[in-house]
């Protein structure tokens, strides 16, 4: 059997007891290592369950899936995964060839950031779809993100920013060369994130663009969510880049339309006049 | 302090080990027993935590958050969610009024219908904004839902619809003369919820409107995700009404665009025919 057990997202006591169970009755277990993290290591995470865990990389998971899915057919295997296995990433790759190969598998689901956001007050059915942000370079400036987010606004909805992390990554240089050098792994903090989507702002006000949402539009930002230190921040756009939230994992939301349950949450994490500036559209919504 | 413990979705072991510790340390345990349900009974999570539970209905935690909040300031006391406690149903009133007593809350998350439904194939961040479906009667017949379902499948976006319990409900004439019977709880099915769409897309297509879906269009259903005997179906809208995916809780997925990797994974759970009437959108996108 092929287990996908999702860790959770503060640390290593955020796994199921089901989960934990599968875990102790594995021959191999993998800790998938590429698209997010615990607040606690490796090491952590094998004291605890009692067993060595195998990073598995990118390169592990898409190519080397012949080693993962190794005699899982009589013996059992898991695949950990930080959140649960089919939030922002899926697995999906591996479950097909599970299947393929004949190996039964098996999800144990836990939190993610995807449903996990709900305790920041805004409530889950109010989101619309979920936006990823990327590190911007010299030559590469996406905006997609900035439309979508205006798009769920425009809906009424709110949008769940999905904040880059790069791991193992190589410079072009060493790239080119063939040298497996990897830069030191970043994360995108929520102050990057507001000061990306600020600049985005600016640029298209100059264009004389009708503007979706400005730097007055409440955002929340997320820190190490789940964790014991974990930070909700609820603040105006330009607030949140000026914002140090901590180490990561960090996330951003933007809001769109606000009942009022929702801006009395987001009150309980407010920076001072976050909330100042709110319009109401009707009796019983405002929006920012 | 007052603890908001997600106890995820199939049976007693798949509360956290953070929760399980949690739920220890509780002098008192409410069990939240109106918005979901477990597939095991309160008295087998009695026994699996080794802890008396205290129901709490509607009325109790709308009404009776003060027997609730008793004494969290000075001991532990812990109010259970299926799912995840910000998931669908948020308790943003309990936490409000905790916050406003003075009394310490957290929450310890786990997984919900809102992220675990990523295990059908579907990647979360293609879903839009998630809907509700509730029983109809003979004078109301709320259809908004199709409309919102329509909307998100014109962004190319899948919908994940919750489906209606009615649990504790009194019949019209034992509210009237103010009798507290009440009727047998009530879980909406998938065969019900797409028999529902089908009647909508019926009546809209006899108006001359212009459809956003069909009795085609691929849908999956989904029935005790998380359990042992969890049963996940794609088919069309048409197959899935006449499908018995067994005892509840039922959901269910209307799918947007799809990308080949979903197609692939919706592959392992269709009915016969299910993906047939796929159309390419471009190279590397389908719908129905």
């Amino acid at each position: 059997m092929l287990y996908f057990i999702g860790l959770g997202l503060g640390d290593a006591a955020d796994i199921t007891v089901k989960g934990l169970q599968a875990i102790k009755r594995c021959s191999r277990v993998y800790l998938e290592a590429y698209t997010s993290i615990l607040t606690v290591g490796k090491e952590a995470l094998e004291e605890y369950y009692g067993k060595e865990l195998i990073l598995a990389d990118r390169d592990l998971v898409e190519q080397g899936a012949d080693e993962i899915l190794k005699d899982a057919d009589v013996t059992d295997v898991a695949f950990l995964v930080v959140g649960d296995p089919f939030g922002a990433t899926t697995h999906s790759d591996l479950v097909l060839r599970a299947v393929q190969a004949g190996i039964p598998y098996r999800v144990i689901h836990n939190a993610s950031i995807m449903n996990a956001v709900g305790c920041c007050g805004l409530q889950l059915y109010n989101f619309g779809e979920t936006v990823s942000l990327v590190f911007w370079t010299e030559t590469w400036r996406p905006e997609s993100f900035y439309d979508k987010i205006c798009k769920n606004r425009s809906a009424g909805l709110h949008t769940l920013c999905l904040l880059d992390i790069k791991v193992k990554e190589q410079s072009v240089e060493n790239l080119m060369r063939g040298r497996k050098i990897y830069e030191p792994p970043r994360y995108m903090t929520v102050q990057q994130a507001a000061d990306q989507l600020m600049q985005i702002v600016q640029r298209r006000r100059e264009e004389g663009e009708e503007l979706g949402m400005t730097e007055d539009t409440v955002c929340v930002g997320l820190a190490r969510l789940g964790a014991d230190d974990q930070v909700v921040r609820t603040g105006t756009l330009r607030q949140l880049a000026s914002c140090d939230l901590g180490p990561p994992l960090h996330s951003l939301v933007v809001s769109g339309r606000l009942h009022p349950l929702e801006v009395d949450m987001l009150r309980l994490t407010a920076e001072p006049d976050a909330l100042k500036g709110l319009k109401a559209i009707d009796s019983s919504t405002y929006c920012s």
